[in-house]
């Protein structure tokens, strides 16, 4: 079990078991645990794909839907309880299609994530290992989450990366 | 040399070596050796690559080209038998384009390799470390594939990452 | 600090940090430093991105631009003198947008950095781990930059792989 004060970045690509390794690590802390979810529904597919995640975690997690204004919903959370944030990849996505500044919202989050009140656990995708995106907007939003992972990274206490379900250490 | 009754998963990007670090594994276990080519030659460009792979094994040997039924296939493979699946992405591909159940083929696969009965190899590609494809086909198979590595991987004993021709220890 | 004739491979996905890992690196060997930038500016993009890894580096570097003749350049790099090359990947887009020998040119590169004339540092994109490119080019292109990247981690006496800003040892 981590730390009171400490911040776990779970990073991996698409289906590495990152959000499910990142909920077995926040369930063996005292619930009850919060969970702030930044995927929005917006078609069927992604419907779906949400209440999959929400199928597997039972009434002690207490769940905040979280699109946007990420920083100031993990300001609010209890101090001392455990939190997942799944995921910034998603968060940043919302971020973008909003036109809001994205420079801005990560340093907010930064800083935010930097003075971790609880175990604090957070989720993103690695993007940034295929071949370069043939539009700029796959570009900027790829450049961007490489930047926001390592900005989290560095702020981290322990950072994973997912490998077929199985957890890598890099810090 | 691994044990007689192991599963190595050996798991990694295009052209990451994978295919030939597991071949050279495989060729420290008594010969003669098993080969399952999951590959099928649609076009010359596949031909090309089959042919390039097939050219660096010799005699010892003993390839079947099993583009679907691969479960049945590693179950009449003898006992004792050094054996090396290549690869899983491939079958996985060809389940989808014969519209057979993604589903339940992967469960017989997971069931089949969850007994090893010989030391036993199987290559397969990480695809989930790039931007979101653009089309639902391509999120599906993204999808189905890291499901399909997560569970091989739950059941094998060693798993290997392959970052540019170099084993990473996972498990 | 590396020793006199050493190669240290800096691998990792877009934004992985790995510019900046291997600028840190050569900063702890004695100045003056050589960097070899493969880097065109084509468009406004690529001009935006150059400069904003060149005004990282301070006057101590000196920057040689090489889209092409790498291995010539490398030759030309005093004894002794620590040097980065920042990056294989472009390096091999310009090779091939320029329709030379790919695998001859990869060759002589490799041939070149096989004996190290001072603690040399080479940077290198990871293309994939992403889902099969849809164009011929493309898989072209990833093939191409995999078997350029395992011949240099063969040669290399330190393989790093970047992960949000950190590095993973493979070697």
């Amino acid at each position: 079990m981590p730390e009171q004060g400490s911040l776990t970045f779970v990073l991996g690509g698409a289906r590495s078991g990152k959000s499910r390794h990142a909920e077995t690590l926040v369930s063996a802390c005292p619930a009850p645990w919060a969970y702030i979810a930044t995927a929005q529904a917006f078609d069927d597919e992604m419907r779906e794909r949400i209440a999959l995640h929400r199928d597997r975690r039972d009434g002690r997690w207490h769940t905040v839907e979280t699109p946007l204004d990420l920083a100031d919903a993990i300001g609010r959370i209890p101090g001392g309880q455990a939190l997942l944030v799944d995921c910034l990849t998603l968060w940043l996505t919302n971020v973008m299609l909003a036109e809001r500044n994205v420079e801005a919202a990560c340093q907010d989050l930064a800083n935010m994530l930097a003075r971790p009140r609880g175990p604090w656990f957070v989720v993103s995708n690695e993007v940034g290992l295929g071949i370069v995106p043939d539009n700029r907007l796959g570009r900027a939003f790829r450049d961007a989450a490489g930047r926001l992972n390592q900005m989290i990274a560095a702020k981290a206490d322990a950072v994973l990366f997912m490998v077929a379900g199985l957890p890598m250490k890099v810090k």
